[in-house]
């Protein structure tokens, strides 16, 4: 359930989204997101709940992985499609970590 | 919904916990942290959810904010009953917001 993160510093990307009313195809699309991104070089794993707000953090060994995940085919659809479909909104925050206990 | 926070760098901490069964007075805690919250100084703004695991990301000003917060006394009392009465387990994790969009 908790992300299994080495000791710091490490990177967390902190997603957080409203969704559109009946976002058909979102559940296909995050599903395949999460079976994607398991496979990429530096992902260290995810933590994610969502009443009103959504809120998933993805942490990341460095910054280069998250840039390389950002630049993924796939993973750019996802983007470009839920920006019209899925969201009504949504925020990105790229974070180093620095403590954690 | 979403915090307002201004450009980066400012701070994150990501609070990640499950609750325990029948967490009584879980709620009035959660909701005296989060009025006691809003006076500190570098406060930025807060977003929470929770299903099987809840997500709460706090967002600060600076690491001596949060320094300041941690040394609150309600806030401490808060943390010590937390850990025996309300959560069966938590993480935190402190990190430096460097990237927003």
């Amino acid at each position: 359930m908790y992300a299994n993160t080495p000791k710091p510093p490490y990177y967390a990307v902190i997603f957080t989204s409203i969704l559109k009313n009946n976002p058909n195809g979102y559940n296909e699309m995050s599903e395949h997101i999460e079976e994607l991104i398991k496979d990429q070089e530096g992902y260290l794993g995810m933590e994610s709940a969502r009443n009103d707000i959504g809120i998933t953090v993805c942490y990341w060994k460095d910054i280069e992985s998250i840039k390389k995940w950002s630049d993924n085919m796939d993973h750019k659809v996802a983007k470009r499609e839920g920006k019209a479909r899925w969201y009504e909104s949504y925020r990105v925050r790229i974070s180093k970590v620095e403590i954690e206990y």
